[in-house]
């Protein structure tokens, strides 16, 4: 009886389950390795199951399967961003960025080979799911940012320090995840403010973007954090008003 | 007599000659179309040379030409960031801007496909030679910023910088080439400025960097116009002091 067990076991998943089941097998093996090292045996193996039924469940093969697993990463990485529009701005954007920054963590070799391009397993069309976690990130933003019909301004100012955050992201990986996260976190939410500042210096939408967020925020939070350190810095350069 | 002007013309050319007609007929092409919409006959016919010919020059075809291209393309992107560091570092860096927008003003749709990814011709090769152009700009930036043996923050933060100057141009393609060259250079200054200022103020290297460069800027230039725009914005945020 004890030597059926497993055999009884394998076959009671229904077709969604066993599904999910190969999928989170795949994900955590695409995480960790580029997919030019992950085989459709390392799957199988993985999900302790056999390499017909990976190709029943998933015909196209690898390409197939590194595809749902993409579609099913950006799932849960568009997730980050959903964020309760409650509060001063940027402590909601510091617990999407703590969120973003805990997935970056977990799939560390995935997400680097993924962004880093030139991957046999790159075509458009996982070209277009990355594609689509940066759009979903940008409404999100210029959503908490409150803007109705936001100006191509500010459109771009955002999707810069999307980007921004992407490149960041990728080389504290590769510096072997320096600084410590909190840090990392805090820069960025400081990075967002300058460039948002910046960019309210000749764009009235964004002014007042800017101007109704600081108002909103505290001395003791990000906000009086950047203003005490950046204070210093440009306090001498009075010649240029 | 005047018939065979054509043939002799077509035989004088230089092994070397040739090679460069081609590279060149190669890369106004490759400027304005995806690789995938460009073949070799369209090469050959540019260049006014038959096929075979094209081919005796490339034998790898087609992605051979491309990543010659690219690279050559490569060459002249890595000559905008030559500036002697003379004068103040805005103007300088303004100048660099201008350089690198012209650039992706000329070669627009290539630049597009080359950076957008999923391109049948994208490989690790091709990867790495737009890599290596990052990497040459955040050199000539950090050496322009004057930092012996930059430290890991003002490193990260002129390579975000350089990514989001990227997806500024990106988008700027996308949009029609707006807002004026001109304005985008300007924008970009001061993005430049915005970003170390914050790094500056939980990094002394870069502050020390930030004080030295505003020291020698000017209320005409353009971190004049920077901080005259953003004073009224940040104005009524004292109670983050």
């Amino acid at each position: 009886m004890t030597s059926e067990a497993p055999t009884r076991a394998y076959r009671r998943l229904s077709v969604e389950e066993r599904r999910s089941q190969l999928l989170g097998a795949a994900l955590s093996l695409f995480a960790h390795r580029a997919p030019e090292e992950v085989s459709l045996d390392d799957v199988a193996e993985a999900a302790g199951v056999s390499r017909p039924l990976v190709y029943r469940y998933f015909p196209g093969g690898k390409q197939q399967l590194y595809e749902a697993a993409l579609r099913s990463a950006a799932e849960e990485l568009q997730k980050c961003f959903d964020e309760p529009r409650d509060g001063p701005l940027l402590p909601r954007l510091s617990r999407a960025l703590d969120r973003y920054l805990a997935f970056v963590d977990q799939h560390d070799a995935g997400f680097s080979a993924l962004l880093q391009g030139g991957s046999v397993a790159e075509t458009s069309r996982t070209t277009a799911i990355v594609d689509g976690v940066r759009r979903a990130a940008a409404e999100h933003i210029l959503g908490h940012l409150g803007a109705e019909e936001p100006g191509a301004r500010l459109r771009m100012t955002v999707r810069m320090w999307i980007t921004a955050v992407e490149a960041a992201s990728l080389i504290w990986l590769d510096e072997d995840k320096q600084p410590p996260v909190g840090e990392l976190r805090d820069w960025l939410v400081e990075q967002f403010v300058a460039c948002l500042v910046a960019t309210a210096g000749r764009d009235a939408q964004t002014a007042a973007v800017v101007r109704d967020a600081l108002a909103l925020e505290s001395a003791e939070g990000p906000a009086g954090a950047l203003v005490r350190g950046v204070l210093p810095v440009v306090g001498g350069a009075g010649h240029l008003l």
